[in-house]
């Protein structure tokens, strides 16, 4: 009798595809799912929404520091986000992993469980994918959606908006320098928990009531500057950042335990995928929704009136990653 | 004056996505293209196709065997492949690429054209992607295509039909072992070029005559026994290959330069992504098909009526990469 395989070469390509697939049903969306060529998904508006982000082991997370769980969750939470900013609701995503051959089935299982899980959350399946070998291991996910309404460009926003936020803002940078500093994760459970799985508020979005007027949005990937800092140029305006308001008081103790600048944390954060939007100013603000900044003529984005003189947010190049 | 920039870390993710896009006109049905959270692509039939690729370097190209333009290219002919053994029309693709900070401009310029180059010829625009860093080059595709007719499964083929290949067999694996013995690919240019960019032949699917009944389809990336295997298994049928169509007396002289079996290199070879595809008996074969085999009532793929014994096609995580 064959012993149980332990790695992800000794189970195979094939093999590891079919317990990657096995007992997950497809969303009502999904025409044709995993074993063919390609797969099929039905678009009922005639269009499709389209977002694609690749994770890298130690550039995007570090397996000391997130579970297997975490990391799948993560990468399909970052791609939902970006289809439901769009105004879209996600309906399908396509995963390629690519991992070492003696990567053990146990974490793949925990990688796959997180996939899903994350994926049912956003509303959708996984619909297919490749694996692939490499010396470290790499999810690239392709989210799609249904479009609830016309996209919701980043550059709609008009001078008199008002500029508002769902979602928490600074919390995974502070959880990712819990981490960096050495300190006890258990200490601050829900910042590292911040890090390790970003939670996207999509029903923030979702549940925007009928009829309410959208000009502009985005999600918080790159962090409130940077990512406001986009919908400023696309949409030809300023925006103003109150600091008061971004600066989110839950985040002091660890701050004061890490001498570092909590506003910092909730300006040039990413990875939290909160969403920002502009709406008209005579505009109730819907449910989940916070004012954190003003639309008015001009370019760029300032705090508090004044340039920003702080680090301004995630590049990919940059530090020597 | 600043420095022209030499390195992707001098230019920066946000310059390197501009110089990506600068100039691309995107194919009608791309409703909304780079620059913002997600893309939108239009979907006529209500459905869309779609497959996802990864590429590893040292694992599916290397550096020093094909340039930049071979890879981008590769990296989108065989995704566009998959695309049309659904029946379907490439309509646009999104890129992930991931890649070490000091990787040369030129070469990410090389990678675009041969993305660009091969979406146009396959018929569509790339309408996205991401870029992040990386200890060494990956590229993921993920190709999207417009249904021509229901979906051609691998499931379809049925005793009586005849297996038929468009394309070339064997020429990709010819190729590869001539770069892998050190022989000058100058001797060989046809089996090199092959390899390193490979030219699927769209056209001989996307000119099917109107009424022309194909069971099944599929692209031949592992090798005709592996995915013809995958057809019989879909199917629940047995496939009879016929050596003395498969062998191509093309591949001879490289063969015997190199004491290798041409009918295995036709037989095992993956990534000519030739199509292979199954027609009911008594029809004319289209235009650029030629049989290869034919289905029977049975299981498993033989060869000339005996278990093939040789190598039987690629497997990811095999070969200790």
């Amino acid at each position: 009798m064959a012993e149980t395989p332990r790695t992800v070469r000794e189970l195979g390509e094939f093999g590891l595809i079919a317990r990657m697939n096995a007992g997950r049903a497809q969303g009502s969306n999904v025409v044709v799912g995993p074993g063919d060529d390609a797969a099929v998904i039905a678009a009922p508006a005639g269009r499709y929404v389209v977002t694609t982000d690749m994770l890298v082991q130690d550039r995007h997370f570090r397996l000391d520091w997130s579970s297997p769980r975490d990391i799948g969750a993560k990468a399909v939470a970052q791609n939902a986000a970006d289809v439901v900013a769009m105004g879209a609701e996600p309906s399908a995503f396509v995963v390629s992993l690519a991992c070492p051959p003696d990567t053990a089935v146990e974490f793949v299982d925990g990688l796959v469980e997180g996939l899903w899980a994350e994926a049912r959350r956003a509303g959708g399946s996984i619909a297919g994918g490749d694996v692939v070998s490499a010396p470290l291991l790499i999810v690239s996910v392709t989210a799609f959606g249904d479009p609830l309404r016309p996209p919701v460009l980043r550059s709609g926003a008009q001078p008199g908006d008002i500029l508002a936020v769902a979602g928490r803002l600074g919390w995974s940078a502070a959880g990712l320098a819990v981490l960096s500093a050495g300190l006890d994760p258990a200490a601050y459970p829900e910042v590292v928990a911040a890090h390790r799985l970003p939670r996207p508020p999509y029903e923030s979005v979702r549940n925007l009531p009928r009829g309410t007027v959208v000009t502009a949005m985005t999600d918080v990937s790159d962090g409130l500057l940077a990512d406001t800092g986009h919908v400023a140029e696309s949409s030809g305006v300023a925006i103003d950042l109150d600091p008061d308001a971004v600066r989110d008081p839950a985040l002091t103790p660890v701050a004061e335990r890490l001498d570092a600048d909590p506003l910092a944390w909730s300006l040039a954060g990413g990875e939290d995928h909160a969403f920002a939007a502009t709406f008209p100013g005579g505009q109730p603000l819907p449910p989940g929704w916070t004012q954190v900044g003003r639309v008015t003529d001009g370019t760029g984005v300032t705090v508090g009136g004044r340039a920003w003189s702080g680090p301004v947010g995630w590049e990919s190049f940059a530090g020597g990653g």
